[in-house]
């Protein structure tokens, strides 16, 4: 039953061993019970009446005189934007000023709330905050690229339980992301076309690895997923760079990227996970080897000593199953608003 | 303080942030008080008396009547020892038989050992079963690379205690060799040098990142360790594949990776860890260009969506200061050997 497969996006080759393995259910978190957050916490920075606590708000959504949604500076920052990009060599050491931005994004007024169980419309209000916020950070001279990620959980690195998601924009192009990039280029150089339009075409047709879909979006398990449910979720129209997604565009992918959270939540007990957005350096501008997706991580296994020493991954799950599992799992049409 | 830093070995950028950080003991480890574990288990599969629950034995180094290291079949192999390596290709989507080696070096008889308390005699035993086992396997014609690794804790993915490493050999070139390969290729034919020599001959000069050397290894962190105390052990002759080291070169690797070894069980309440040999792939045979070394990656912190979204790491650790922690935690000059 097992078998090696290959991602074609990443070239990455995959360990696929059911053999290994459980059912899908068994993936699911077994937690300790957990005491209920409350609704707010006077000592949480992102809750509401401790605006004063945060620093540096950039952007904001509210509903009268209430925050839906705000952007503020992280406090702890990996980089800042504060002074120039300077380089400096010597002899084989290299560094660079730490230039750029860690914002954070308070994704709800609500202590205890996750992204799994809002509306659409809310997920949508986060996903409009990121995206404003990668259309102005894309300009500032220093910057490179823009990564949007999540940290849901305390194995995913969470600190902080508000619901919250961040975005570092580095000045320079990290080496994993270049060199999806230049697979990228290859395949274009080869076939004239975008691998991940190719991809998608072939995961639509096949079916089996699909999650869920509507007109501008479809959610899937890799082929050659790195670990069971890891998920991509990607445009179905080409589009290099994240910040090209249209206001048309935003509800169908907080639409997707809601319904595989909730059933993540609903049928694997709220899992830790993580997610980001692979996004084109933003010195590029549409190009047609080149599709941005957002890629679901949730860490239901380890990575260990074998994943570090090769950069392979063994997954235990079929990849097909997974899909199976979450396409089964119901969940409402949107969550009520809260 | 903060800067970035390029690693010219992988030509990855990792953000190095000790604003962020703790003093170097503050990521000891925080454990809850544990039961010490006993000298022997009748339920361990790897205990002296146990010899029948385990399968395929290939290696085995012995004291009269008892053995001190010994190497026996994984009993839920991530790939096989069965069948041809046979390959396919639908479409886009390409796979391969899961064929291979999967083996458990078992390192000590006792349940409750730890390489770290080792002698280096008996580490010595360990590296010989390693070198071994990868001398005969490296010949098998379905073989491209041999991963040798250890998984130490339960956060760096051990399910069993009992004091054990692994052997992988797969039937492909992991792609993230192979990019190591291609940029060790580049440096060599733009400045005739392998990077490595070229690393460790700076290294050495500037001593500020060395932890402990001898005359055959040294152990270091990289000038952009990607984690707290991540380390490198490094061969001072230069050495493509690890089967090449000789005899009279383990008792120095030995006692390198041991005394780094101790120097965290001691200086950091003994971490979870992982490490693993970093070889050319099998078809290759000495080559000027690249070099092997071990890797250990210390667990005392998280992966987030930010690493998982680029590849790119954040180290709270500045590199010299976990050096000189590591330098000043004083250790055994050989353990007593059990």
């Amino acid at each position: 039953m097992a078998e090696l497969r290959q991602n074609v996006v990443t070239r990455e080759w995959v360990i696929i061993n059911p053999e290994r393995a459980k059912r899908p259910d068994q993936f699911a978190e077994r937690k300790a019970a957990e005491t209920p957050l409350p609704m707010s916490d006077p000592d949480c920075p992102f809750c509401v009446g401790n605006e004063h606590l945060t620093i540096n708000e950039s952007f904001k959504i509210s509903d009268g005189g209430n925050w839906r949604v705000r952007v503020v500076g992280n406090k702890f920052p990996a980089v800042e934007n504060r002074g120039d990009r300077v380089r400096k060599t010597d002899g084989i050491y290299r560094s660079m000023t730490a230039v750029g931005f860690h914002e954070v994004v308070i994704e709800h007024p609500l202590h205890n709330m996750t992204m799994a169980l809002m509306s659409d419309k809310q997920v949508a209000d986060i996903l409009m905050a990121y995206r404003e916020r990668y259309r102005e950070i894309r300009w500032d001279d220093r910057v490179e690229a823009i990564i949007i990620f999540k940290n849901h959980g305390e194995t995913a690195g969470t600190s902080l339980v508000h619901p919250h998601s961040q975005l570092v924009a580095t000045p320079v192009v990290p080496s994993q992301i270049r060199n999806r990039m230049e697979e990228a280029i290859r395949y274009f150089d080869d076939t004239g076309e975008c691998v991940c339009c190719r991809t998608l075409r072939d995961e639509m047709s096949a079916g089996e690895r699909i999650i869920c879909e509507n007109d501008d979006f479809a959610a899937f398990i890799p082929y050659a997923a790195l670990s069971p449910f890891h998920t991509w979720i990607f445009p179905r129209r080409h589009s290099s760079s994240f910040d090209e997604t249209t206001d048309s565009e935003i509800p169908g992918l907080a639409k997707c990227l809601r319904t595989v959270l909730a059933k993540l939540y609903h049928g694997l007990n709220n899992p830790d996970f993580n997610f980001s957005i692979r996004s084109i350096p933003t010195r590029e501008l549409h190009v047609e080897y080149f599709h941005w997706y957002l890629t679901i991580v949730p860490r239901v296994t380890k990575t260990a000593g074998f994943e570090i020493g090769s950069g392979m991954y063994v997954n235990s799950a079929l990849p097909e199953q997974s899909a199976e599992f979450l396409r089964n799992i119901a969940v409402p049409a949107s969550a009520s608003a809260a």
